[in-house]
């Protein structure tokens, strides 16, 4: 396999429709990337994939969806508004802010001054907003950041006075105060939209022990410094499993979902030895977890993580029970005695495993002597299933032939791409590029005996065969 | 058809797991809804439902999945954070707060005092955000809202002085002032997503006009009163369409999709007589906007806007062209003039969908002389395709075989359940209630001529075949 850079996908990904740069007309907006047609087609075969693996082919999985505005509530009972943080430094000079444990603070990476970094501040990753009718916001001249105190309000006036440190040359954007209960924050996880609707899924269908509920969907984290394209952004797609379990038999589930993990691994075609395993040490482990594997992938940027399997014990569950004072005990039906399950928790990246899929999938290789980038994609996972052209844009007969097999093959399978641009050569290589795995031909052979060549993309053969057989070659 | 109530609606969807309400064990966060397996499975259905109609099936169709957190410059040029306002009241008396074209404002509705509303506010529905690396923000004493002025900046003492006005009683959350540019919004509609990915489109695809950009996603509203159960959130889902169009052809796109959402409506299952064209009236159109249909459904609240249609002109290609300095012609392949096309937008609601489906699928009848609930969802929307049950739960000769024929059917079909729970007519019930088209069951006979009973949800009517036949039924 040959080496492929974060800048080899990232191009292939712009120019042709799989991945932009989020607002990019406006400039951009750093740590957001939008999906283009490609991208979204290549996304939604991975989380159907995942659906299909883990809600609906297994018995004892309950999908939801939940909110990403939640009661803050969520998060003051979780811990992230305490402890969901990263060490954030500003460098007096420059005013350049980095993250703490990623940098030698003695020297500022920017601007190159020594000792301009004071002591770290702990910037929580959460986004904050605030739902509900507030009065509005008061904009205010040009400027930077930084926050206040409150000297003194005066309940006649109607006026409170707010002292806001700030430093020569900052100016302001808006100050708003808002109703304390207000506060809300874009959710960083959506694990906490599952053990919130625990007892729902209890309350709504009387799961035996164990079981699990899964979810999809976007979460945000507020990173200091997004990095290695969509690898680290601050808005993303995750896929999280809670399954709830017997403590007792917390050893068997966390080696099933282990295993489970390795057959997704192979869904998505990865290669094994680009894979591996990273057993969280004990003094490592948050303190809740009595395990975790990191299971890494080596990505452009280095050896980093794809997906997480841990067992956090009922940390969350007896969170939820002392912040709501409602019970999340489970009743075995067998009349034994309540308890409060344990989850083993297995939180899969879409970005992460979209990012794995291309890198293992771009390919440089020769044909006939001739250098071609090729996206050897798992055929179940490719954007366009199959391309069909005429072998002459300007012959009306192949053309109308040619449109007649498109549209049959797209009736079927929907992804099914109509090419005509160029010459055949250059239409090969453009779905190559692509991880087309199949382009067929319509020629002046199929009209007359109903046959078309259809070329596979990883051995660049072509076959000719009829046109009722295509869909057995579609379908392998 | 039975009329059914919202009470109706949002009982049955708690009860059996379509929909909770959000952050419920935390006391809920209004105008938040959270889907439970049946709601996600329901959801899920009516989006690739439209995916395929409006995307797969399409040939000149490109899906994108933009970032919900955009550059703050989008929302400045298409006008949101200028106009994207409600009126907002606050009653001196109990500071309670409303729409004000919502209320007579003569009397408050909460306290009822007379002459309590001032001048209304305008309050902008979008959920403000920022993103970057901020200070981190101040927490104040306990309380309410209000916004300031900032009196004085001293640059030696970095404290700026901040005159926040208040009322008596309030308090405050916390003060935190950020960088200008670290201000964004919660995207308040996905179209936007489209047109700042209009130009990524022509550059990677160059499509013949006419062509059409689609994406599904989140958006959010702050809406001042969340109401009607799921119609009116502050987080819900759109699915939305720009059709990019040479202007002089206007009409005929304009018809075309008209026809098409016709075919959306029929495609769900919605009754005509429930369905209304609104031809917006000249004067009510916005000023960009040549033609607007909004289509409403009968809902239990009452007529109401199910999805919308409207000619855009070129409002927003010209709005992005003017404030991001790019341009947004198009250049026809034909080497004519290039110019800005125009947009058709169908504009549908997932959850405005969603709940027309279950109004107009839930019914009260009689079987046998007894009344029950049923819910008449056409086939190819209802969560669980089909449900398995032995017989006798205590035979297990008929448990292992009503295993294998489940087994063998959620291989198939996936939205399979195993139902065992009571005698078989609770489970019919059960299963009629969220809308099971069919339920097989294996009973004696079973055992001997491998034959089961399938019955229909809408006729209550039990057939005996084959089990190698029950393909053929669950595909018709």
């Amino acid at each position: 396999m040959s080496e492929v850079s974060l800048e080899d996908i990232a191009s292939l990904a712009k120019r042709r429709g799989f991945i932009y740069q989020g607002s990019e007309v406006y400039g951009g907006l750093s740590g957001t990337w939008d999906y283009g047609p490609l991208g979204v087609a290549l996304k939604r075969n991975i989380m159907q994939l995942w659906w299909k693996m883990f809600v609906d082919d297994l018995d004892d999985m309950y999908g939801v969806d939940a909110a990403i505005l939640m009661n803050q509530k969520v998060w003051k009972a979780s811990g992230h508004v305490d402890t969901f943080t990263d060490p954030l430094v500003e460098c007096s000079n420059c005013h350049n802010r980095f993250r703490a444990d990623k940098i030698d603070t003695s020297k500022c990476p920017t601007c190159g001054k020594t000792d301009t970094f004071g002591k770290p501040h702990q910037f929580n990753l959460m986004f904050n907003t605030h739902v509900g009718a507030s009065w509005g916001s008061f904009e205010a001249p040009d400027g930077k950041h930084l926050a206040g105190d409150i000297k003194s309000i005066d309940n006649k006036t109607r006026q409170a006075e707010v002292m806001v440190p700030i430093k020569e040359g900052d100016t302001f954007d808006s100050v708003t105060v808002y109703e304390k209960n207000a506060r809300t924050y874009l959710r960083p996880e959506t694990a906490q939209g599952i053990f919130t609707n625990y007892k729902n899924i209890l309350d709504s269908f009387y799961p035996d022990l164990p079981f699990g509920i899964a979810q999809q969907g976007k979460a945000f984290r507020n990173e200091i410094s997004p990095r290695d394209f969509v690898f680290r952004s601050r808005e993303f797609e995750q896929m999280e499993i809670e399954y709830f379990i017997d403590p007792a038999k917390w050893e068997e589930a966390f080696e099933m979902w282990r295993q489970r993990v390795h057959e997704w691994f192979k869904a998505l075609g990865l290669p094994e030895d680009k894979l591996h395993e990273l057993e969280v040490e004990q003094d490592d482990l948050a303190h809740y977890s009595k395990r975790t594997i990191d299971f890494e992938f080596d990505y452009p940027h280095g050896k980093d993580e794809i997906l997480g399997l841990a067992y956090r014990t009922d940390f969350d569950l007896t969170n939820i029970q002392a912040a709501s004072a409602k019970s999340m005990e489970y009743r075995p039906k067998d009349g034994s005695k309540a308890f409060v399950p344990h989850v083993i928790e297995p939180s899969f990246g879409v970005e992460r495993a979209l990012m794995a899929v291309l890198v293992s999938a771009y390919t440089v290789d020769e044909i006939n002597g001739e250098k071609r980038n090729v996206l050897k994609l798992p055929k179940h996972l490719a954007p366009i299933k199959c391309a069909v052209s005429p072998l002459l844009k300007n012959k009306p007969e192949l053309v109308v032939k040619a449109k007649e097999v498109y549209t049959m093959l797209k009736k079927e399978y929907g992804a099914v791409m109509w090419d005509d641009n160029g010459n055949i050569g250059k239409r090969y290589r453009r779905q190559d590029e692509i991880g087309t795995p199949f382009c067929v031909t319509i020629d002046f052979q199929t009209l007359e005996d109903n046959t078309v060549t259809i070329r596979d993309r990883d051995t660049a053969k072509q076959t000719r065969l009829g046109v009722e057989a295509l869909k057995n070659v579609l379908d392998r």
